[in-house]
Parts: structure tokens; sequence; C-alpha cells
């Protein structure tokens, strides 16, 4: 008996560029992106955009056709541009993955091309996905167009689609080549996606930047007034916190701690309690308030902070209630848990607070205390009356 | 207009174990493996098996339960064993992803459990997507049983199946996190089988190491008497060789470089005009001896040199000619360059040679000079008639 050992180390390097008109002539990033791409060959660029940035951008298909048209010394546009249903929609309907796949195969996508999405992190994940198994990974250029997916989703190492209705049941960890953040598409969106991705900023702050959360506490009018400025700001600094947190931790997640989750186990359970009618970003909100709720009631959080958190999230105009929080248990958000740990495997690993700006780890959740938080929550909820007043 | 700069290394690191009679109580090769992977949780353990092992090695089921009985403290074998159809049919067949997809849904196999493949390179290649796409990948733990998945594709890094019958169409870059070669497995093995794997470290040795094929050409006769001995030594180099490769290159062949693939941009081709009734390893051989009658011809290859190598090869048994390689060119092999390129991406790159032990990379093929060696080897192909003599 004997062995080998092989040991080595990959590196991934890209660049998150904030930017505006992107597909405007005048804007020379994704041209000097190409022309820096060295290469003897011409690159195809195949091309998926989510339907309702389609819809609300009616002049985008136009513009990406005129701004290759300029390119065609250095890349080759795929002439079909492939736009499928928004939402998380795409990540449930294995036919789109394949109508991909098989996109590649007709116009000879090889694995020095390119696929570049134009959506929200739902499009994002699901075409990374295709983008990830075709030709073991073609390069994959994300144009993130909503909140969550410019400041997190879209600057991350991973994809994904459901399964059978099991939340990113299937997927990988496979880096984008490039992400431009273009912040005209903002403001297209409606008012949920525009405050969902908020709590991301929100989750990241908690734990590990007091200042940034004292920041957002101070811009939570300015940010449900949609100011754009204000916004600008928020974006930048939470995509450089998931991206610090990414380079510094644990890339690929195979240890079992996974800090930037916080909120994120009774989250995911409530987007498919609600059958994904809660947005993400909407059921972060109220995985974060459970949570904060939860630290409060180890003495953790201050009664003070946790309020300054949910007072935040009511600002910004999160709802911190939702009647599938009282689903009956044999099926409800304690069953999260255990799925939770069931999809990041090892050690049940739940992030929870010891003061604004300082996650800390635990192993167990106490069913009595989650079920107080839902009570408050529920008890605090501003009734449809008072909501009129 | 600003930007954020990404990047980050992940490192690989797992173990090849060379061994026999791994499921015997005897052995602790698995058992010390587990014991190390420390962790406060039993991890599940889904094994998914080659039905031409299975059938070949009547006992395995029973041994592998006898030998996790053992190990119940530490981990928990997944009671059905799932075997399927080993051969190439395993990577054609979608049906077959799906069934171990849900199979991780049903037995709640988590990210930090493990699936285990016994068997040849296709069910190698097919478990190990299954197991990559599973909750973003599911730790994965390989048992090659052929000389070709013990020397090469079970050490590597690579997984695939076809897709609508082009081949590895769809799969990802993944390490496994162990793999435990065991030479009692090749006993069984049919003599195509056999020798098909031989050609993979011919290649290998002939673009990398010329004292490892004048060892493999003075061992041609003992390999192809079935000698043990000398298979172990001539898997050991090859694994050896393999996996020094991968580390001290491009490991995710994100560049347009694969020396390893000499010989197999014919070769895969082939496979295909045969509907794979060729094995790939009986492929490559041909393909071996086609990329060496080129070199001969641009002078780069004493005849010597190239008569060497064609004589190992027969003297292993290989026949060195197909009728699909006169197939009509529209379809024929010299077609399988463009769908090499567009596997691989980037420029055409071939790998020929300038001595033995000397690869050297092209970037053009010239059309004449591959049926110039079509012809060659047409003619040197002995009849019916002579080989019965
Ligand atoms: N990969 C990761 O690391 C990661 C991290 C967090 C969340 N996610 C995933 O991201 C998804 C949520 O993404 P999301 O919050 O961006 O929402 P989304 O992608 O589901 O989009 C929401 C809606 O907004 C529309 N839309 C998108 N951009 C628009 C624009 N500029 N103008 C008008 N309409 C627009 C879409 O068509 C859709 O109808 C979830 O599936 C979540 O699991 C992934
Ligand atoms: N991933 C990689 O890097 C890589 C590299 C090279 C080849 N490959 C792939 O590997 C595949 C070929 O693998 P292969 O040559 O091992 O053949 P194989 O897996 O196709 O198996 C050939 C036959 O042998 C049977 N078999 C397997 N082990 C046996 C045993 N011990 N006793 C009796 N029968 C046994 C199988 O059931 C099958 O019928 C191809 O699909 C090829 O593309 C992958
Ligand atoms: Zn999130
Ligand atoms: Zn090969």
């Amino acid at each position: 008996m004997s062995h080998l050992q092989q040991s080595f180390a990959v590196r991934f390097t890209y660049n998150v560029f904030f930017t505006e008109k992107l597909f405007k002539s005048t804007n020379p990033l994704l041209a000097d992106f190409f022309t820096q791409q060295s290469s003897e060959l011409r690159k195809k660029i195949l091309f998926v955009i989510d339907s309702g940035v389609a819809d609300a951008h009616p002049d985008l298909l136009t513009d990406i056709k005129a701004y290759f048209a300029q390119l065609t010394d250095r890349v080759e546009l795929v002439p079909e541009l492939i736009v499928i249903p928004g939402g998380e929609i795409s990540k449930n309907d294995p036919a789109l993955v394949e109508q991909l796949v098989d996109a590649v195969d007709r116009h000879g996508v090889d694995r020095h091309s390119y696929i570049v999405a134009v959506g929200g992190g739902s499009v994002l994940d699901m075409v990374g996905y295709a983008a990830a198994i075709s030709h073991r990974g073609i390069r994959h250029i994300r144009i993130p167009t909503t909140v969550l997916s410019q400041n997190d989703s879209g600057v991350g190492v991973k994809n994904s689609v459901n399964y059978r209705g099991k939340k990113n049941f299937l997927g990988t960890f496979v880096p984008p080549v490039a992400v431009f953040n273009d912040r005209d598409f903002l403001i297209t969106l409606d008012d949920r996606d525009w405050r969902a991705g908020i709590s991301e900023a929100i989750k990241v702050a908690l734990i590990k930047d007091s200042l940034f959360f004292e920041w957002i506490e101070r811009n939570a009018e300015a940010l449900a007034a949609r100011d754009m400025e204000t916004m600008d700001y928020l974006i930048h600094r939470c995509a450089e916190m998931h991206l610090e947190h990414i380079a510094g931790g644990d890339p690929f997640e195979m240890g079992s701690s996974r800090p930037l989750d916080f909120g994120h186990w009774s989250a995911h359970k409530l987007e498919q309690l609600t059958n994904f009618e809660l947005r993400h970003g909407e059921a972060v909100a109220i995985g974060i308030a459970m949570d904060c709720l939860y630290s409060q009631q180890l003495g953790w959080l201050t009664d003070a902070d946790t309020n300054r958190v949910l007072k935040t999230l009511r600002t910004l105009g999160f709802s911190l209630y939702q009647p599938m929080l009282d689903a009956d248990e044999s099926k409800g958000v304690l069953k999260g848990l255990a799925e939770f740990r069931e999809h990041l495997g090892g050690q049940l690993t739940i992030m929870l607070l010891q003061g604004i700006g300082k996650g800390v780890e635990v192993h167990e959740i106490d069913a009595a205390k989650v079920r107080w938080s839902i009570a408050t929550l529920k008890e605090q909820e501003p009734t449809a009356e008072s909501q009129l007043v």
C-alpha cells in the first residue's frame, strides 16, 4: 500500500465595475474589457436577458446590438439575444437550463467564449449555472440589474437552480470573469425590489461593521425615498464587504461556517412557505429581525440595539411579520432549521449577534425562543388600520 | 466609474491510495480515512456502483455493507447501494443523473456527506458530475476499477456526461476528496479494457518521459500477458505523471493548452463515429499512431522512433486502423478537429512529438498529412488472414 498526494491551488480574479449607461457607445468599459482579453481569436458572446429588464428598458436589445456592432474586430455577438422570464420562476424551470445549453451547442459557443447574463439575482443564478456546466464552464459575465444582485449575489461565486421546489438544490461554485453594475437599471425597479436588496446590506453590516450599520440607520429615509446617490454608496460598500468576505475566508464554502447566511435560515423557509411570493430580500429582513430578537433573549444584543435594527427595517418599509411564520410547526419555519443544516451540511451553524457589527456562531437553536421572537414580531406589526393613520 | 478587484485562490488536496482488497475488514484504509475526516457529526455515505463491476464481483455489495457495519460510530452507510449500467451508456442517459440527484434528496445526503463511485471511467465521470452539481458539490470519493480510470481519469479533476450524443458536453472541474485504486478489480477486466487504459500511459510517456516509454516498450509483452506486477508499476507511474501535470499547470484548463490530449483529437471523433463501439483507450491508441505518423512527416519524429511506437502499440494488441477513419470527409475524422477546438475553446492547439518524450504544440493541421497517416495505417494493418498465421 502506498499513496500519492495531490495538492494545488487555483486562482480566480475578476473585477466588479460600477458604471452607468453601459451599452451607450460613449461608454468604453465593455469595449475595453474585451480588448484587454488578449487573444488571437474573435470570441463569441451570447446574451441572456431577464424579461423584466427587457420590458422595463425597451431599447436594451437594440442598444446591445449597436454596441457590439462597433466591436466586430474583437468579438462576435451571437445575433439571437435570448430573453427568459425574470424572477424566481427562472430557477424553477429545468427547460430553461436546457434551452441555454442548446443555444451553446447551436451557436458553437466554446469555453473561451462568453455568456453574459443581464438581470436580477434569479436570472443570474440560473444563467451562471448553465454557463458553469456547459463544456465544463464557459466564461461568464454578470450584469446585475437589481439592488440585491448588484450588492450581493451578482458579485459572488455561487450559482444555482431550484429542483422540484427545493431552493438552490443544484448549483456550483464558479466565479464570473467580470461584473458590470450599471446604476441606471435600478431606476425601473418596483419599490419591493428596490427595498429587498437593502436587507443584504443590513445583514453584512450587522455581523461585520457597526459604522456601516449606523450609516444605513441614518440614511434609511433617503433610501426609502429612492435617493440614488445614497443607493450608490450602499451598493458599493456592500459589494466590497461581500468580496472581502469571500476572498478572506472559505470561498467555496468547504467548512461549516457561513456567516453571510445571518438571518437566512428562516428566510429560505419563508420564501418556500409563501411559494416565493415573498422576495428573497423581504424574507431576509424578517429573518434578521427574528435573529436579532433571539440574540436579545440571550442577553447578547441590548434592547436598545435590537430596537434600532427593527426600526431601521421598518423605516425602509419592510414588513417584519408574515402569517406563514405561524404555520403549523410540522411544516413551519422551524422545520427550516433542519433543511438549512442539510443543504449546508455539517454541523448546524447559525450566526447571531453579540452587538451591532459583531456576529457570533452558535450550534443550537431553542424553539421556545424562536416562538417568542415570532410572537413579538406579530404583536409589533402595525395593523392595516394603524398603517392607514 | 470605479471598480473593485476580486482575487483569491482555492486550494484542493487529496490522496490517491494504491491498495488491494479494499473492502475486506483487514484493510484499514477506508476506515482510517473516515476517522481522519475529523468531525463531530456522523457523515452519510452514498455508494454508486458500476453494474459491470457488481456482476464480476458478486460479493462486492455484501462486502461493502459488512465493512461499513464496523464503522457506524463514524459514518452512516446509506442502505440503498445504487447500481447503474457500466460503460459509456451511463454518460448518455440524463435519467441516471436525475436518479442520483433524487437519491441525494431522498436520503438527505448533505454537502459534508460523501458520494462514492465504484467503477470504470464512464461511471466515475457521471457520478462525479451528479455529486458536483448536487447542493453545489457533495464530497466525492472515487474507486476506479479499470486500468484507464486508475491511471488517468479517476485521479484527475474532471467529470462529465454526454449531451445529445456530444461527448462530455456537460461537466465541471471538481477534484475528488480521495481516490482508492484497488488492483484486485483489474483481474476481472476483459482483455479490451485491460489493454485500453495502457494507451493513456503511452500518451503521457511520449509527451513527457522517454524513460517511461522505454520501460513500456520493454514490458509490452508482459503487459499483454496480463502480468499484474508490471501493471502495478504502469498504473502508479502514469497516475503520478497525471497528478504532477495537473498540479504543475493549469488544473482547471483556463488556457488553450491541453498537452494531455495528445492523440485525442481524432480519438474523440472516432469514438463517436463508431457509436462508442470503440473504447476510449482503443481510440486513443489509433490517435497516438496517427499523430506519430504526422510528426514523422514533419521530420520531427525519426522513422525508427515512429516504428517503435507503432510496434509497441501492436505488441500490446491494439488495432491501429478502423474503417471509420476513411468515412466520408464531410463527417469523418477531420471534422473532429473543428469539434475539438470548439469543445476546448480558443485557438486550435494540437500536441505533436519532436522526439520520444518531447511534446510540442502546433496550431494548424494539414489535411493531406492526416490522410497520408490514415492510408499508412490502413496499409500496415494485418489482414484477417495474416492475423490467423
Ligand atoms: N448566488 C448568490 O450568492 C445569491 C445570493 C443572494 C440571493 N440569491 C438569489 O437571488 C434571487 C433574488 O434575486 P433578486 O432579488 O435580484 O430578484 P429577482 O431576480 O427574482 O427579480 C425580481 C423581479 O425584478 C425584475 N427585474 C430585475 N431587474 C429589473 C429592473 N432593472 N427593472 C425592472 N424589473 C427588474 C425581474 O424580472 C423579476 O420580476 C433569489 O433566487 C436568491 O436566492 C443568490
Ligand atoms: N474525466 C477524465 O479526466 C477522463 C479522462 C479519460 C477518459 N475519461 C472517460 O472515461 C471513460 C472510459 O472509461 P473506461 O475506459 O474506464 O471504461 P468504462 O468505464 O466505459 O468501462 C468499460 C466496461 O468495463 C466494465 N468494468 C469496469 N470495471 C470493471 C471490472 N473491474 N471488471 C469487469 N468489468 C469492469 C464496465 O461496466 C464497462 O462495461 C470515457 O467516457 C472517457 O471519456 C475521462
Ligand atoms: Zn441572501
Ligand atoms: Zn483519454
